[in-house]
Order: C-alpha cells, then structure tokens, then sequence
C-alpha cells in the first residue's frame, strides 16, 4: 500500500465509495444526498488542506484522508481530519496507514495538535482505531447525531497532540 | 432594545465593529485581516442560517448575532452561534439579549440544542454569561488558541440543550 498526495484525476476513484458512505448517514455528518461538485469541494479543500489517498501495487485507491486546519486565525495551529475507504477494501490496515500518514504530514507542517469534532460514538472500529493512535476523548457531546437505525447518538470529541 | 432578523442594509453598521473584534484576534478564531467580502459571507449564511441585530430606540445596531447547523446531515438538529457587540455599546446586557433571542428561535426552528466549538477560555465575560444562560463547557481543548497578548489558550466547547 502506497499513501501519496491525491490528484484531480484521483477522484472518479474517490466518489463512488466516498458517495456510499455518506449515503448511508451512519458515520458522517455530511447531508446524505450530497452531491458530487460539494462532495468534491468539501473532499479537495485550498491550501493549507492536503487530501491524499492509499493505493494499492495496482494503483487501485483504497482509501482517502483529508486535513486541514480545524479553526482560523488564532485556531488555525490544530488540524481536522477525515478519512474514508472503500468498504470493498476494509479490513486491511488502510484507514490505520492513512491516519498515521497525516499525523506526521501535519506535524511536518508545523500543526500542533489534531482534533476530530464529531466521531459517533457507535462507529466503534473508529474510536477504537483512533485512540490506538493517541487521540483521547474530551467530551461526547450528548445526542448530536441522528443515526439512521440507531437514534440520537453522541459525537466524540477527540484529541492527541503532535 | 430591539431584537430583529438582520437584512442586507444593516450590514454597513455591522462591519465596522465586527472587523474591530477579528482584527484584535483574541476573542474570534478567524483570519484577523479577514476582508469585507468573506466576513459578510461568514455573517450572513444561507438558510437556514439566520443573522440578528440588536437595535437601540434610534435604531443605531448595537450588536449582531447567527445561528446555523453545527453540522450537516445527521447533526443538523444541533445549532451553533455566534456574538458581536459593538465595543462602544458593551455593558447595556446587548449580547445577553442577542443571545436569549436567538436559543428562543433556535427551539422554535426545532433544533434540540446549541453548542459553541471555540469559547476562548480567556474570554472570562462570554464564558461566564453562557453559563449563566445554561450553557455548561463540556471541554476545554488544550492549547487550541494562539491569543496575540496571552499565548496557547484553551478553547471551551460549550453546550446546552433547548
């Protein structure tokens, strides 16, 4: 698996799955019927953002990741991001290569620390995954996300320095 | 004091003491050079954003407030918001109006609660009439605000239900 800095002629590869999981509303807060110039837009942000994908010996994209800085001005030192496989591919390390991929481009920028707004709280192979990476949970905010099958959920607030 | 939806005329007022607070950077965790164009837009968001005013008997603008979706999709039922007060009008209970205003709307509008990412925990006067309106800090983030006089400062995430 190779992680490299996403091109345009990257995202044809990107959308078909990338559309899946926002369709199914279970772990994004993203509108489920997005379509694919604002899916795009959020996906390929201007700099500082970086996107980048994993590939596999064939050049087949397994997955993506997006960072840029959480807040403005005065806020603008801690990095988001966000991450997305194709369900077809997961189980291989892919999410776990490309988290670890952006912490170290992110501290190579000069960020100084990363923060997840909303991780939900079921989506536990996330949590799980994040924390063996050092993010902790700040707080769980109560009942911020309406999960489709599972009612109102909390998002997770989660953290680690760089 | 009166408590209305802003409209395109009041901006003109608005933006003389909105670009005074994000040019001090120590409260806003926006671009402090942020221009004119890209703070309107910040400001005045599409539906179902809304932008308020408060307005004194000679209708001089006072402060300003908007609400909008803390996320899309699955956590659009959560608002977050936003305060201005003009410096030369602070100390008249402007943003506690602005603020008792706009959770009333937000409840109309049906959102379940309002939650505030970015309180700088320096900022001991917003922090303290939040919580005296029923907001509770569910987390400090670390070092999250570079303050142009204090340094690395801490972020509150604040929240309350409605």
């Amino acid at each position: 698996m190779l992680i490299r800095e996403a091109t345009p002629a990257d995202w044809p590869a990107i959308w078909p799955f990338l559309r899946e999981i926002v369709a199914a509303g279970e772990t994004y807060s993203w509108d489920r019927d997005t379509d694919e110039d604002r899916a795009r837009a959020l996906w390929f942000k201007p700099a500082p953002g970086r996107t980048f994908v994993a590939v596999d010996e064939d050049g087949t994209v397994l997955g993506t990741a997006e960072s840029h800085p959480n807040q403005a001005g005065g806020g603008a030192h801690v990095a988001n991001a966000g991450f997305m496989v194709d369900p077809r591919h997961s189980g291989r390390g892919v999410a776990r290569a490309l988290c670890a991929h952006v912490l170290d481009r992110a501290r190579a920028d000069g960020y100084r620390a990363m923060q997840f707004n909303a991780v939900v709280e079921t989506n536990d192979r996330a949590v799980a995954l994040w924390e063996s990476l050092g993010f902790e949970i700040l707080a769980t905010v109560p009942e911020a996300f309406h999960h489709p099958h599972k009612g109102y959920v909390g998002l997770h607030i989660m953290h680690r320095g760089l």
